[in-house]
């Protein structure tokens, strides 16, 4: 049994081919260019491999409702030349084989779930904070989609006291990732993320909105973790800071799993993506 | 077939028997008094039936996680008798058939999926709003369910901007439930929520609020319908003024469905907790 995957990411696409038990047997990373080009190197890369089924996770807000018109396509990305291309569509027609299709987040969540920090549970929540916040969701076992995909980066939240920054989210200012993207963080404080050293306020503006964001997904979905990933999530001090807020927060209101335990650093890192897209391929032979 | 269901509630349990075809054959409402007592009545209507599935909608907070030492059990309510009952446990050694257990919003979202105002979808968000705010939800047409079930009720929100109040949640202050349930309402403008009329500006801000949650339940689970009901979501003027503000909150980043059709009043009223725990009865025979 031979899984593709396809990790579309808006730089570059990661492109693996593996055994049934998920032994990498190639590995390639392509530039995000234009879509004629980069499925073409994309089709020349899985040329030689008699692929069984394929998955892919890509940069979004794409369409996964099966039922939709445009189900499989980009939606309104700022990358011009890849709004409305019908991606899945156009993998189909190369490929004849069962193809899985999601967000590039939502099959990190489920390689954190089966290979990664939430091995043996059922649930988890996959947050990767750098230059913008996703998030992706299994329940269940299953992704998570309905009318569309989570975009839960973009929740509005209420103000750290201390904190009047308007916030840089072009469509809600000062919503989750208005306030605490990377690019947030360097805004308010106008100097990058990465040279503001573990002591200074923003860690703790910062892990006061994560754990904000943390508690209503917890009680939205109830999770069995939350797994962080992301530049911004390599910083370790926020950690402590987090899970100080979060008990802040929720006040004992639920009884989560302990928070060193359950608010946690993602284990497989940039191969999250690409390894849920392999099991989410072998999904579909099931 | 028989099937047989509970909605238990912290005022009155309401008792229901019918058939495959969810036609109902006997209904009761009995009063919460204590387990013993309460219980040996629900065993009495059942008795002249020989049914053959049975699922329970209770008040919560209560353990539906299958692994938990106390699954089935009521956790941490203000109803000092229920504390800890296992009430599952109690019905399983009295009655040897399939027996399903969530809670009572779960089961109105799934009532409302399947017979009432989310008909056809696979997805919805059940949001009560009364003398306090619950949430069930049902997604690729599954209760969710995680390390527990969704306490969505106490989100926590950013501020109306001309809302100072400070909010009556004994746990949070001013999270969903402490700033727009009906106390909260009434606590705002010193008088009874029904009292207030259509153009009163308590509206405007009860529709802010609800809006918000809106929006940060569709960035985190995109369902298909969010579906409301509970005393205060009979007043119909916050429906235009609830969809005004999930726009401007929303500002275009994700297209719902029509908000007409997407942020709507329940169908079913009353029965959408029972129906939807004879349905959960039925599919434990599936």
């Amino acid at each position: 049994m031979l899984l593709g995957a396809i990790e579309a990411g808006g730089t570059k696409f990661i492109c693996a081919v593996a055994d049934k038990n998920l032994q990498l047997l190639e590995r390639i990373s392509l530039p995000t260019t234009t879509p004629t080009e980069t499925l073409a190197a994309v089709f020349a890369f899985f040329e030689p491999h008699q692929l069984d089924a394929l998955a892919i996770g890509s940069f979004g807000p794409i369409d996964v409702n099966e039922v939709s018109p445009t189900y499989g396509s980009i939606l309104a990305t700022p990358k011009i030349a890849w709004q409305q291309f019908d991606l899945l569509g156009t993998l189909k027609r190369h490929f004849q084989i069962p193809i899985a299709f999601t967000t590039d987040v939502n099959a990190a969540a489920f390689g954190e779930l089966k290979r990664g920090a939430a091995r043996g549970k059922h649930s988890c929540v996959y947050l990767t904070v750098g230059t913008g916040i996703g998030g992706g969701v299994v329940m269940n076992d299953q992704l998570l989609h309905g009318f569309s995909h989570p975009e839960m980066g973009h929740i509005l939240v209420k103000h750290h006291p201390d904190d009047a920054f308007a916030g840089v989210c072009p469509y809600h200012g000062d919503c989750l990732e208005g306030l605490a993207a990377g690019p947030a963080i360097a805004a308010r404080f106008q100097q990058a993320a990465t040279t503001l050293p573990p002591e200074h306020e923003a860690w703790d503006i910062e892990a006061f909105y994560l754990a904000q964001a943390a508690v209503n997904y917890t009680l939205t979905l109830s999770p069995e973790k939350i797994i962080f990933g992301g530049g911004v999530m390599k910083q370790s001090q926020l950690y402590p800071k987090m899970r100080h807020y979060f008990n802040e927060l929720m006040n004992g209101y639920v009884n989560t799993p302990p928070l060193d335990q359950y608010l946690v650093y993602c284990e497989l890192g940039d191969d999250a993506g690409i390894t849920g897209a392999l099991l989410l391929a072998k999904e579909t032979l099931v």
